[in-house]
């Protein structure tokens, strides 16, 4: 995999669809935020990326992104300016200037925020987040699993609200009312997280996710303009594994709590004709049954892609009778600990009877990958 | 009147019931805030009040108080540095020291409040206030409706959460991420609202309504004393007027978006018998009907009190069969404007079609008063 030093305006359609891949259904489609990125690519402005193992130990690095639901930003689109001013708050908030941005989950939406920041303020985007996929909530990220303290935190909407959240108890409750804030806000914002220093951001990231996403959107595109099979791609490209081809038969989904939370039921074609499947999400792709036995869950990724085009199917872009590939990626071994199960586990999500079982050990998934950090 | 200079453990009780008359059913009830204050006090802390008139132009004045569900106070006191702690986070905001607080509202629970924090952080209290009455939201006060901007703001729970509404797009946003903010904090927090100077307090506060509810509520406890009849004394003290005596035959009250909204139909009684009356609320008492006919309206105050006692029932208190005195007392004159009304004016709480007609003309209700002020 190459190791992107900086975006450019060739690499922007990769990383939209990689992003989305790694969004498991969740975390909002990041179309917007790649026209955005573009326009100030065209204007000349740069988006320097930062490897994680370049930081400087003192460097003082801003998580950032969109918060709000992924099914509004379907008709609400961003002003484009609410991040700029959350990090610009923030800086107004401690009387200090950041040096990198990061984003805070690499799926969806979210991996373009920081990037189009990082354009309009000048400053670099570092190779890598805090979620290696996409979840739905704040305190889901490794930087809060291994200790990190997100406030003060600043919000800010396309109105030109800024808010402050400047302690909170702990970051389940800087979640909750970041939250109670974005509804009001319209269920759109941007959010900026308290800086971390370059030598805690280096040891508890998801590293080289930014250079993953555009190696994996590059790999699909190449498979398109060849004639080959986009979803093979994905799964070699992931050292994933092909759970299902099958149709949409059920589709429930409802609104709650701003999340997206339901179910897709699923009838098996070709090689798994005969086979019935099941997959629950909330945003994101939750559990994965096959014949009512669950074989994948969080934190491992489960990816629904067009079985045709292998294009990613966000949960908001789901409908009956779609067909459609599922496949499971590993997550990163920064997701697997006892500290990171008690937060992104299945149990977290309200499933307290599933224990997790990691879809594949952890030499296998990463032997050749450029990972294998472990929390020092 | 007499006008208070300093308020001493022998005038809490006094402020208290006359405090929670003027809340017009809602506001909260003070009795808490009133032990809180009384310990204050019996640790050897002061509570000065300085008259509006005594004001330095540039004093810095915050009003702050309680911000909730006045229910939900019932049964989850408050910790008693809620609002001290709002307004420190206020002063670290602002980079400066403020001279003086105010109340919010004089009704109910928060005519305590910044008596409480002056008393913990050693400032003195205005004898003032901007409602003269109780209101359920921010944006209903005088210094809001004649143009100061409340932002930045800060607000405080009991669990040590700060968040800081740095700016809004307008004083009604302000309360909206307020509230949203207060629920996620269990329905009860403290709020410190952007410093005033002195000058725009002097002429944009209803006046000496501490003094007010000081002088209110000890004519009741002198009537209580004296076996004379409490709801006469109540007429007298604030030229208000007898709408009807009266039982309380029905009662709906339900909980909407953490307001108590309803009505209570009553039967007269006494000289009132064969008249029925209506008392619309949300969490103040809002409008009074006799037959069907409109006769008393916000922001005039519609206050009931125990027909016995003398002592005001709040909203949450209300219960079938009660025995009530109804009775309206005018508003200050400040209260009365076009800019006010189109804000606390009856249209401002789903009344479109009643048109306000002020209870006494203000020949008749400020001739003898103290006030008369207006706007310059």
């Amino acid at each position: 995999m190459t190791e992107l030093r900086e975006v450019t305006l060739g690499d922007l359609d990769a990383i939209e669809i990689g992003a989305a891949i790694l969004g498991t259904g969740g975390g909002g489609n990041p179309y917007i935020g790649k026209l955005r990125c573009r326009e100030e690519l065209r204007k000349g402005r740069r988006i320097p990326v930062i490897p994680l193992d370049d930081l400087a130990d003192d460097a003082l690095v801003v998580s950032l992104g969109g918060i709000g639901a992924p099914v509004v930003g379907v008709e609400k689109i961003e002003q484009g300016e609410e991040c700029l001013r959350a990090l610009q708050a923030l800086e107004a908030e401690l009387g200090c200037q950041i040096d990198a941005l990061i984003a805070t989950e690499i799926g969806g939406a979210n991996a373009m925020e920081p990037m189009l920041t990082a354009a309009q303020a000048g400053l670099p985007v570092v190779d890598g987040d805090g979620m290696g996929r996409a979840f739905p909530e704040m305190q889901m990220c490794t930087w809060s699993i291994y200790g990190h303290r997100s406030t003060p935190a600043a919000m800010a909407d396309e109105k030109g609200s800024i808010v402050v959240l400047r302690h909170t108890p702990n970051e389940v409750w800087l979640e909750r009312l970041a939250r109670a804030n974005v509804v009001v806000m319209g269920a759109a914002a941007g959010i900026a997280l308290a800086p971390m220093r370059g030598d805690f951001v280096r040891k508890a990231s998801i590293p080289h996710t930014l250079s993953q996403a555009h190696a994996l959107g590059n790999a699909v595109l190449r498979a398109q303009a060849n004639h080959a099979d986009p979803v093979q791609t994905v799964i070699d490209q992931e050292r994933g594994r092909l759970l299902m081809t099958a149709k949409i038969v059920d589709l429930e989904r409802h609104l709650k709590g701003g999340f997206a939370i339901g179910h897709i039921a699923l009838e098996g074609f070709g090689e798994n004709r005969g086979e019935h499947g099941r997959i629950d999400l909330q945003n994101e792709f939750l559990v994965f049954r096959r014949d009512g036995a669950v074989e994948v869950c969080v934190p491992d990724l489960i990816v629904v892609l067009e079985a045709d085009t292998g294009l990613p199917i966000t949960t908001e872009m789901l409908r009956y009778g779609q067909r459609i590939a599922v496949l499971a990626l590993p997550c990163h071994d920064l997701l697997r600990t006892p500290e990171a199960l008690a937060v992104i586990g299945p149990a977290a999500f309200g499933y307290p009877d599933i224990a997790y079982c990691p879809l594949a050990t952890v030499a296998e998934s990463h032997a050749a990958g450029p990972g294998g950090e472990t929390l020092a």
